[in-house]
């Protein structure tokens, strides 16, 4: 009972942040930290720093409806021409200056499009936050953190600043990666009169309501192992096994707080499983052809890599010793970090917020099949109901989200419906396997790469990038190119 | 001061109940015990009423949004086939009996779809009223009244209507007249998953934020009565000074009480403004070709009677005696009248709900050109601001519905995006020149008639129907017939 717990938690949570190490934020937090400590400090970023006075709900006029908050958003308006296209990247669930640093196509393409750059951030993260410290203390306060409220913010703010700007009839493209690009993709389909088109990448919109099976996520990471290695997968596989054994052991915690190098005494085994389940997974997404450090710094192709590790290890080694020398590539490939803090969650950045979004409309269950390399997992709704309700105060949603943008048979939805959507996907990435990877119009396009990880486009270019990685980029400026040009053709036919 | 106050409240509720009387909802509430006495009693309807467990607030997750209220719907079964598609009437700001009994197109062509009827009542009109009869009383509760919340009732509904029919595989085509059409044709855009389509008869979806003039209304109106004879329009336009020079008269309002048969006496000359511009106002908007009983019982072509007893006046009768005569025609057709209450509002069926959303989002600011047949006017925004703080505690929000479903340069935004959608419109009806007049795209039409009415179409037909009506609906059915083959069509591909 206790594990089914945990791995629900676990699955929740690296639900809860698409983009970041499950079993905990601390994980999250610390490789932030590191972001900060490598990105370009305040006086060089190209971005200037600005805030919108944003209402707290859109959907009521109640008087508390009313009040205003500062809404956070970054612009570089170095390469933009008045009446040029608007690039706007509709933030997702953290700090927006993490995102715009991750973000670099959108720069390397201003100049071409001679565009405007504007990083809005999502309300209820980073500094956006409408109740200040305690946002996210309530279900009353939370309660205003969600989807349609955040893709109203970015309609109000962009129509705000087109008109401050006296360019109100620039062309505005939306762009965002992950939870991110789920956000660029419904705002084109909800707000087609603010924006002209949306590339959404790594947006698993279709990750909602058994849409695609259960099991989809943990087998398309089992299945970048194998692909690897079959042997690597295997000892994956086995691992757990060993695991589990080190309960019926006598001094099994202590040892394996040895063995996994924690910086304090272990008191679950259960923590030392999402931690190395955390590591497989986010390298998995992260799965980049080059050298780079979204989540945490990784060498280029870094699953193939921890399967070298593993594979390296003599005959008859154990399965779990490579296991956490695998993971170990992942928590510590600079090699710094002298212990590792498994059972500690921190959440300094205020990301909690995904975890509640989870728990109320962003419901994406997911299971564990026996053929995955993962430890067998069958969803149980009815306990993350309870873990919501226990959490937060909240009832879960499970089908609101596919109500209000749909997903069910979405390719003859918009086949008919719709157009100017490109969604992009790397195969690699596991949210792939809920993403559009079907041309579904002329206009609504999938550019999917086999070797691809999550929104691995979006990524500035780098001098190693791969011919298909460059492609996939050069085709969606043709696509954007082509949306601009037609929207000035109508412009001055209107004329 | 006085009379710009009194004139702006009168646009305010002549905009708020978009197909009621002004000047009080006495008007309205007399009108509708009217229908009530006439329509079918219960066991004769062909509807079966129903109640669905609704969400108070689908925009938030606060604890009190999970609130559930009992939505009122109206559901007719008896031509459908399992699997045929279902007509649903996206209810407007009444009662939703009222809107069946007036909405006889679509059980007129039922049969020939075998097609489900199912009609929606909005939240907060009829017995769909969140709060019980405190709904209307505060700021608070009213907060969750508005357009987005309805829609987002109507996709619940719909939805799990499907499921317990286990019919989800069905087409659903909406329609809506007037603010039902405006949600009708929103409810196309953005749930184009739950809607294959929609019919917006009469929907002034650019009558918002300066898209269309502020003169437009009350010039058609103006227009219309020219049309039918100039002279009467000259007596229309000169009985308002007549009015005025009323309340320089010793006596004045006492004879003018008698003069207008009104049951008190009056307290102010404004009030038989606006009981003779309501006269005006509501004529045109119901002009329809044949004997109907929708605001009130009125012959074919009510306009032109209207100008004939203008017209009928002996030379050198005064301008007020005939525009008295005239609006006599619209309150008392039936002769059965004794006398006239002007001043004594009254709003038994909870239809305040308008004025509050007139006050909030449905902002449709409006003038009185000098060349219309009205006393000029010039909108005074903020005097509307202060009246909604002081009536509803509210601050309007007036680009809040442009920012929200678009509207602005609709034919460019919507020529590369959305399908099926017919927006039809009779030219007599004034909130025509607030609607889409223009084929946007292939299936985004058009369907405009010189000498139609406020949603003549969507009537029941009778035997005396003009042949263009009579065309219209046809063209109506062709196309509905087109997304439903279509759909069935898509929907044998994808197996």
């Amino acid at each position: 009972m206790s594990a089914c717990l945990c791995l629900l938690f676990l699955f929740f949570t690296i639900f809860a942040e698409a983009t970041y190490p499950p079993g905990g934020f601390h994980h999250l937090s610390s490789s932030l930290r590191q972001n900060k400590k490598t990105s370009k400090s305040k006086s060089e970023s190209p971005f200037e720093t600005r805030y919108f006075p944003q209402n707290l709900d859109h959907f009521s006029f109640r008087p508390e409806s009313y009040k205003v908050f500062q809404q956070k958003y970054l612009i570089n308006r170095r390469f933009w021409r008045k009446g040029g296209p608007i690039f706007v990247y509709t933030g997702n669930e953290g700090d927006i200056d993490w995102f715009a640093s991750n973000t670099g196509f959108m720069s390397d393409i201003a100049p071409k499009f001679r565009a405007l750059l504007v990083f809005i951030e999502h309300r209820f993260y980073g500094e956006s936050t409408p109740f200040g410290k305690k946002s996210h203390k309530t279900a009353e306060t939370l309660g205003y953190l969600n989807s349609q409220q955040a893709l109203a913010d970015y309609a109000i703010l962009i129509r705000s600043l087109k008109q401050n700007l006296s360019s109100e009839a620039s062309p505005v493209v939306v762009f965002g990666g992950s939870y991110g690009g789920m956000l660029a993709a419904w705002f084109r389909l909800k707000y087609p009169h603010i924006a002209i088109g949306a590339l959404a990448s790594s947006a698993p919109i279709l990750h909602f309501d058994n849409i695609v099976p259960l099991a989809s996520f943990y087998d398309a990471i089992s299945q970048d192992f194998k692909d690897a290695s079959v042997n690597c997968f295997k000892v994956i596989k086995r691992s757990w096994e060993e695991l589990d054994a080190v309960s019926t052991m006598k001094h099994g915690l202590p040892e394996l707080s040895k063995k996994f190098r924690t910086c304090k005494g272990l008191h679950s085994i259960y923590s030392a499983r999402d931690w190395l389940m955390g590591a497989f997974v986010y390298t998995a997404m992260v799965n980049y052809a080059t050298t780079a450090n979204f989540m945490a710094p990784l060498p280029g192709y870094p699953v193939e890599q921890m399967c070298k590790i593993i594979d390296g290890f003599p005959r008859g080694s154990s399965n779990l010793d490579r296991a956490f020398a695998a993971a170990s590539l992942y928590y510590n490939y600079s090699g710094s970090e002298k212990c590792f803090e498994l059972e500690q969650p921190t959440d300094d950045h205020g990301l909690d917020g995904w975890g509640y979004q989870a728990c109320t409309e962003m419901v994406m269950p997911m299971s564990c099949s026996n053929q995955s390399m993962f430890p067998p997992y069958e969803n149980d709704y009815e306990a993350f109901e309870e873990q919501c309700m226990s959490k937060y105060g909240v009832k879960p949603r499970p089908h609101w989200i596919t109500t209000e943008f749909g997903g069910k048979r979405i390719e003859t939805v918009l086949k008919r419906f719709g157009s100017n959507i490109i969604f992009s996907n790397g195969l690699q990435d596991p949210w792939s396997r809920g993403g559009v990877l079907k041309n579904i119009s002329s206009s609504i396009i999938a550019l999917v790469t086999k070797k691809g990880a999550h929104h691995a486009d979006l990524r500035a270019a780098t001098k190693g990038d791969p011919e298909w990685l460059k492609e996939q980029r050069r085709q969606e400026v043709v696509i954007i190119e082509k949306w601009i040009s037609e929207y000035y053709r109508d412009l001055k036919e209107e004329e």
